[in-house]
């Protein structure tokens, strides 16, 4: 039986208590797993509060990301590895999981390039952009996950990444989420949003793409909305990697992640 | 060579990048060490920013502090787990430092009772509160620190702590760290904070008591000023525990570590 990844968005519709009632069942029947979540709504509501409104910009090539200028990392720090990061340990601690929380910075988890230069449009003109603490991540240290799924402990992780010099990294979660299923050659990715899968007609319900075979990835990448693009991306990522399979899951209903696994949602693979 | 326990406290007049160059320096020398650092100040500061002013309670017993309802416990967390503790995984990233951060709650590292109800003074009146998170360490998981410490990492360390029954805890920091130098039978811990150490007159630095003998500790209970008296508490736990020194010593100077264990600053044992 492989490792099995579960990403939970950031999204504030999500089910938490069904979430981690879900992992920790699974856990305890002896299935392991590793835990990657977001928080870009709280986030935004955090920034907004400590007088530092989030701003996105975009890119060249056409993707939206978060500005992250040192103050933001901060933020993005206080709520991603602070608030969020121990309130899913202390959720998976309350069901008995002896979980472990880390940002990719502890033991330099997540590891890949600094952009020392982002090119966005403005407005209708280009600029770039050189105090943004934003990249990808390249690396993932297995050993520590390894020695921690050993251990009996669950790995919980989050962005921040960390550069090549140290420096700590806004990345996006689904991604590094891809970058670790493949990393630990996981039998499945399963990634829960507040949608049920991939719409084929966003934010139409009904329209949900029951399965994509790996090769008709990129036929899906026009369907793709805003954060989604960056799902499917990740997707494509894992399954050339050797993952198993990749689920795009509803994240707001009761056994989340044994609903996916049993074939709900998109199944990509 | 034993291993080093480093608290550094949460006063912000601490120089960050001296403590963090001293340490990566003694660490890269051979050195084991762990890290326990604090988050009192900014913690009020963010606290105050998110119109959830931090507030301070009496034990009838005459011991301050903080009132951690479920709010007050989230902010701690941001501040302590997130900006603080993640600061200094990359200052010692940066510098070459393999480092781990993990809060009490990870891998259930610093164990301990909830105070189900904290008996307060409050204007000369008695009053019991029961929706409190506080309480204190009485266990230390030494095997996932011993085996972070194999695996080449410098675990840094910061409250909460996690209840017998998986809540979150604030505890203090100065006694957590003693309880986690006892538990890993530490050479030493070094305090630091923002004075030279114990004060016969505080605050007047020229006071500096420079020696105390293991059996003296509860005669200075009473020089002992506002926090201080945990750190002296912590102190004698420690030494009573089996830590061969506790030494309380400037965090505002170059090499603050290595000067402390030289004999500077208040040595006890």
């Amino acid at each position: 039986m492989g490792i099995i990844v579960v990403k939970i968005g950031g999204g504030l519709d999500l089910d938490h208590d069904a979430i981690a009632d879900d992992i920790a069942g699974m856990w305890q029947e002896g299935q392991q797993l590793v835990v990657v979540h977001g928080g870009a709504e709280l986030t935004n509501q955090v920034a907004e509060a400590l007088g530092h409104p989030p701003r996105f910009v975009t890119s060249v090539s056409g993707y939206v990301s978060r500005r992250t200028d040192r103050r933001a990392l901060e933020i993005f720090e206080m709520v991603y590895c602070g608030q969020l990061n121990k309130g899913w340990v202390e959720r998976f601690q309350r069901r008995g999981v002896n979980a472990v929380g880390l940002s990719g910075l502890d033991g330099r988890l997540w590891e890949g390039p600094r952009k020392k230069a982002i090119r966005i449009v403005e407005n209708g003109r280009k600029m770039v952009l050189r105090d943004d603490y934003t990249g990808k991540v390249e690396r993932v240290d297995t050993a520590l996950l390894t020695t921690l799924l050993e251990g009996g402990y669950l790995p919980v992780l989050t962005p921040p990444a960390i550069s090549y010099d140290g420096e700590a990294l806004n990345v996006d979660g689904d991604r590094a989420a891809a970058m670790t299923a493949q990393a630990m050659r996981a039998e499945a990715l399963v990634i829960l949003s507040g949608v049920p899968g991939l719409l084929a007609d966003f934010p139409d319900e009904s329209s949900l793409i029951r399965r994509i075979q790996s090769d008709e990835i990129e036929d899906f990448m026009s369907v793709a909305e805003g954060r989604m693009k960056k799902k499917v991306m990740g997707a494509g990522e894992a399954l050339r990697g050797g993952v198993g399979r990749v689920i795009f899951a509803d994240g707001r209903v009761r056994e989340p992640v044994r609903r996916a696994l049993s074939g709900e949602g998109t199944v990509i693979g």
